[in-house]
């Protein structure tokens, strides 16, 4: 047990570090690390498998919406991407630039894509020429690079990985309902899948991406009281078309701009899986996105018919469906399930010699840790049960602590001394100025979040300047 | 009929001219088109989708091996591509160099990678310390830079798309075994999945790949007689190990270096799968790999009751599994067949008011365009049997076509007049020596293709040279 112990400690725990544990967490549960080139990630197998799973339940919630997948170049050349002025200047700070290609300088240098929206624009003006070319609903799974000078892992790298959808409309209308569609998909797929509430709302314009209208967003709520950006969607009105000449004709024969939006979620999911259900014991994974939802731990395995039983047990359950291994390695039980656990399996399965002779198992929930024996005849149901319980139970203390951490300011006082002692998200009043937004993080650090929706007002005036005030703004500090 | 016409008149006839007709293909059936960027490539939505199902079908094939899949960063510097002299050698003329990252130039240059042989071997170096960290078999889908002259679609690009696999073994035996049951994984793919055979061998040494010991090959041949290297896998001994210094402590704890392997295949096979099935009408594709499987075409569908039957047929297929799409679109159904051709869909179903009558429809096989009127209540069942039926055909004249389409020369003035005269493979024994592929090449821009394995002897003499000779080669000109 000496052993045991040893894999746990190493890591910090998560209420006298939180940084420090979640980097420990990473490192252990083996789902990213380092590459000797800063600020470049290397996605190991179970990091990757988890966005493997992300990706696969998500694309198959687009496609039901009517997205087409389509990979475009990695490269654009600078004087496309320079089309749209707010735009280039929201990322021209941080692209990666090739100046050479093979043996000869480039006459022109090329970006590596930060996001594709010029390469989509380019693209649409090739291909929409009538109103029944339209809608065109593009999405594309790759990786982006912006250079970044502090690196996170999932949070931020000068590399990740994300999808980026565009699309173009007939009219406002469809594009403005567009946006709003991806928005909410992401919102029920953080619901369904990750066991993640979600705060919908739009962004300020100070905090709206570059060149869009409007910015929606979905924000989410870390176990230390951050707030975690995990979502957006752009509604670019017609800014973009007319920059890269994108009309079609209508059917009085009518030259018209398109409507465009763009939409994205990246790797940051990952963390927020890990910040929002880990615990000092390590990852905690939602049994509908663990890439191995059950581990099965075979105890005195050297005796006879244990390793048998157990793998007689894997077979029936992967042919129910479950994603299921055996742990039949030399190390020690305890050594396995502190593995396990680290590694965030949502149910662990323990057999031995007297469970073989009462025909019955041991079933471990990763998150609440709780054991229930379970007759061997019944293995698959109660896995099932188990599984789908702790999914909603998830889901239900997310929300719980969702809940718990919105607090309400109606001065600035209020406000400070929310910032200051109650980590979550602060409900306060704002004026719209920009001049508000900017003093609140010079004071606080805290930023507007988004303005929500559905929500009354909790107050007329503004929570920094007390001048009138009828938009109501999630704040809190984010990562 | 006149608008239906004129659809397939903008193909070139295959006969008339196979590059033209390939190009036409690639752009009628919207696979792909040329980005403003030189040599870059935009996959659109048939494009995409068809890759998406290479890649699900493949990856399960290697997840069934024990291939764990990761992602590596994009950009790698320039000193650690470096570390392997031929391997650098081989690639430096076609990498693309970024100089500048944001607002600074950098210190030292990066390369995108054009393979990651280099990456893989930094991680391993770092991962693997026991005997107990082995194998690692890890591979990633992404896409490489490789600067190119000259480009055709899907064939010749300076991005591509594939996956490289990416291996570490304690032995020289296992590594071997390893590089031949991907070369298989890779055969048996392109002969379940894309209904096409392959000649599997090994590459000569002038062939072989940059920093290889070993590289074998899955070779097809196109329907103009031109072989098409579809898949390599490579054993790399201990020659990167020694480079980047990876080493494990064995059971003894004696420190060893690891042996490697990579395995890779692209987009080409999309180049694969139109030259070898495609015909005069567009593409054809095989029904395992087909995005859309069935097209519905109702026939008269303004007469009432026409939609809601075609629909219905939709949804029934649809539930029994298949990939189905209703054309209710404006379009005569003429235009909508010629269109479905086009896209290579394998199965049409057309449905009017007559059929509904006798409630029967009618099913029309892709590849041979044989009609059958098939009664409703069988409609499941009997699309079934005919996109099984046209796999297997298909399959099987691929089979004849490469069967038919392999001769044997003994003589330097045979193998020069089946290289003229005889398009496909021209089996001819070799010496050995290099001269002699140089040779060939200069005098018929024939290639060795690969060293067959299981393959007798066909004379005792080089083709080429005269002198003694017991290895056999297929040659031929290439893409």
């Amino acid at each position: 047990m000496a052993k045991d112990k040893k894999f746990v400690e190493e890591i910090t725990p998560r209420s006298e570090d939180f940084a420090q544990w979640y980097t420990d967490v990473v490192k252990k549960a083996e789902l990213m690390q380092y590459s000797s080139l800063k600020g470049f990630m290397i996605y190991k197998p179970l990091g990757y498998a988890i966005w493997e799973n992300i990706q696969k339940n998500m694309d198959a919630m687009f496609k039901e919406t009517g997205v087409e997948n389509v990979y475009m170049p990695l490269l654009m050349p600078e004087s496309l991407l320079k089309k749209e002025a707010e735009h280039v200047e929201g990322f021209a700070p941080e692209v990666a630039w090739v100046t050479q290609g093979g043996i000869q300088p480039l006459q022109e240098r090329l970006a590596i894509r930060p996001t594709s929206e010029t390469l989509f624009c380019d693209l649409y003006s090739t291909i929409v020429q009538s109103y029944r070319d339209l809608p065109k609903v593009y999405n594309q799974w790759c990786s982006v690079v912006r250079w970044e000078k502090t690196t996170r892992p999932f949070l931020r790298s000068s590399e990740f990985l994300w999808q980026e959808g565009h699309t173009a409309h007939a009219t406002a209308e469809e594009a403005e309902a567009r946006t709003i569609q991806m928005l909410n998909v992401y919102a029920d797929f953080c619901e369904k899948y990750l066991a993640i509430p979600v705060i919908k709302g739009r962004k300020t314009d100070k905090e709206k991406f570059a060149g869009a209208e409007a910015t929606y967003t979905i924000e989410t709520l870390m176990h230390d009281g951050k707030a975690l950006q995990s979502g957006t969607s752009h509604n670019f009105g017609d800014g973009f078309a007319r920059a890269y000449g994108i009309q079609y004709t209508d059917k009085n024969n009518q030259l018209r701009y398109v409507h465009q939006t763009s939409w994205g979620v990246s790797t940051r999911l990952i963390g927020a899986i890990i910040m929002v259900h880990g615990d000092d014991s390590g990852l905690v994974l939602p049994p509908r996105i663990a890439p191995v939802q059950i581990v099965i731990v075979p105890v005195m395995q050297q005796k006879e018919g244990v390793l048998e039983k157990a793998e007689e047990l894997r077979q029936q359950l992967q042919k129910a469906g479950f994603s299921v291994k055996l742990d039949d390695s030399e190390k020690s039980p305890g050594w396995k399930f502190a593995e396990a656990e680290m590694r965030g399996i949502p149910l662990r399965i323990e057999v031995g010699p007297k469970d073989i002779e009462k025909e019955q198992v041991v079933m471990v929930r990763r998150d609440n840790r709780k054991k229930v024996f379970v007759p061997m005849r019944e293995l698959t149901e109660r896995a099932e049960q188990l599984l789908e319980q702790e999914q909603e139970d998830m889901l239900a203390r997310a929300k719980d602590f969702l809940n718990s951490h919105i607090s309400d300011a109606h001065t600035y006082e209020e406000f400070k001394d929310a910032v200051a002692n109650r980590p979550g998200f602060i409900r306060g009043m704002w004026c719209g100025d920009e001049a508000c937004e900017d003093r609140i993080k010079e004071d606080t650090t805290a930023t507007s979040r988004c303005m929500p929706f559905d929500e009354d007002t909790i107050d007329d005036k503004c929570v920094c300047c007390g001048k009138p005030a009828h938009r109501l703004v999630y704040w809190g500090k984010a990562y």
